[in-house]
């Protein structure tokens, strides 16, 4: 059984003039390590639950492969001492399919060398992912209450205060999934790599995050082909660049009636 | 010269009716790779400025180097082709020292294989870091003065709203270094890295994050020994576990009267 992601740890409060140990909740982080075809490949913190999710999301937008189709099987690993593995996520690629890690590296260092710069995590970015066609239209009504519909759906983060959320909507508004996690891109991998699972299409989807787009997120929205990500908190200059050239529309500050919208404004209907 | 940490963008805003192309100050961020004896070794995204204190403070907590003495030059590049070079700074360590890759991988990857868990983070971790030594006392009144201290000191979060701050203090209260990043982690390695530079004594300084205490901010503190660490936010469960097995008082929810202590309250003095 993976550990629940809020935990309650004892620990001394102070309150004015009061002083006592006492409960509270808090955020579980574990690490993570995923393997493709028997090697290490990455270990990331997380919050346990979902690695599933994680690992199918985390292999579609950082480029380990194109498609669903192109994974075989996603599992957690028995331990090889005893343990229980699930700590431990192995990603075995479909027949025929490969990864080429040296290729890769190549890709990333050729960027490098000539003056790293956003273009060049940009221009990296354009070896993986193309820019996201036009449409659909969204109502600013439906995205004006996707704020409240995230926090309805989110069910740690009132408890512990440390998880970020990353929410799906269809364009209509409805949530088509919301996951939770330590780390803000974390979060974005389950919801992406529930999405793959369940084969919803997320090039009519609406990405909400609780906290800022910094270009991680505006990266994997890119790979993952989604149109409109919005967020609670304000974006970086690179996360506004990226969505501009991946023809993403980016919503930030996405409060009530209020919101900033720093590219593809194209696809806002006012209603 | 490096771009500012915060720049104003023109962007789409909707305020309830009003719908304007109107300014707003974004955090900027921007890719900085790290070599390390002509080699590449790390690309980090940040928020220009105080790049050499980060890189600095990168190499003390990720175990490149042990001391500011094993430092040769740390400078930015010049560019290769006509760039100015601003997000490349090589480290060259100093005559005599050298940096086993090879090792510090192996290491690594002994810690994973015998199934991952939080243990073998924090085993790995024991490689690197001792337990702070007990001491030094600090008063309950010097934490509650620490966050509008922070507030005060930093300049680019209240334009933008999306910029880490990571501040160090002596245990009288008095502000050492503040630094900001959107990476929280680069915050505090920034901070870090100008202890360095300027022989600040970490082993009787606090450190205060604006946001919340994840594993790799405690991480950082042990392998800079640092013995008390402050947050606004929360903590994780690791963070917690860090904190208890390297002996840091860990403070969290640090608002005005209160707080919350998870580890190494005997530290604090009431008065």
């Amino acid at each position: 059984m993976a550990r629940e992601p809020v935990e309650s740890h004892t620990m001394l409060q102070l309150r004015g003039l009061d002083r006592s140990n006492r409960p509270d909740w808090v955020v579980v982080e574990e690490p993570l390590e995923i393997r493709l075809d028997g090697e290490p490949l990455a270990v990331v913190m997380r919050t346990p639950g979902h690695d599933i999710e994680l690992v199918v999301g985390f292999a579609l937008t950082e480029g380990i492969v194109r498609s669903a189709d192109h994974l075989g099987t996603v599992r957690h690993c028995a331990g090889d001492s005893g343990d229980s593995g699930e700590n431990v996520v192995e990603i075995r690629l479909a027949p025929g399919v490969s990864y080429d890690r040296e290729r890769l590296r190549r890709n990333f260092m050729a960027s490098a060398a000539c003056g790293l710069c956003g273009k060049a995590s940009m221009e990296a970015l354009a070896t993986q992912a193309r820019p996201v066609p036009d449409g659909p239209p969204v109502h600013r009504r439906v995205l004006e209450a996707l704020p409240d519909r995230l926090r309805d759906a989110q069910k740690g983060f009132g408890r512990s205060g440390s998880l970020h959320a990353a929410a799906l909507f269809d364009t209509g508004g409805s949530l088509l999934v919301c996951r939770e996690d330590v780390g803000r891109h974390n979060a974005v991998d389950k919801a992406i790599g529930h999405s793959l699972l369940h084969d919803i299409s997320l090039s009519r989807s609406v990405l909400l995050v609780s906290g800022r787009t910094s270009f991680e997120i505006l990266q994997k929205s890119a790979v993952a082909g989604i149109p409109i990500v919005c967020a609670i908190s304000g974006p970086t200059t690179l996360a506004i660049e990226t969505a501009r050239s991946f023809n993403i529309t980016l919503v930030n500050f996405l409060r009530g009636h209020d919101m900033n919208i720093a590219a593809g404004q194209e696809r806002l209907v006012e209603s």
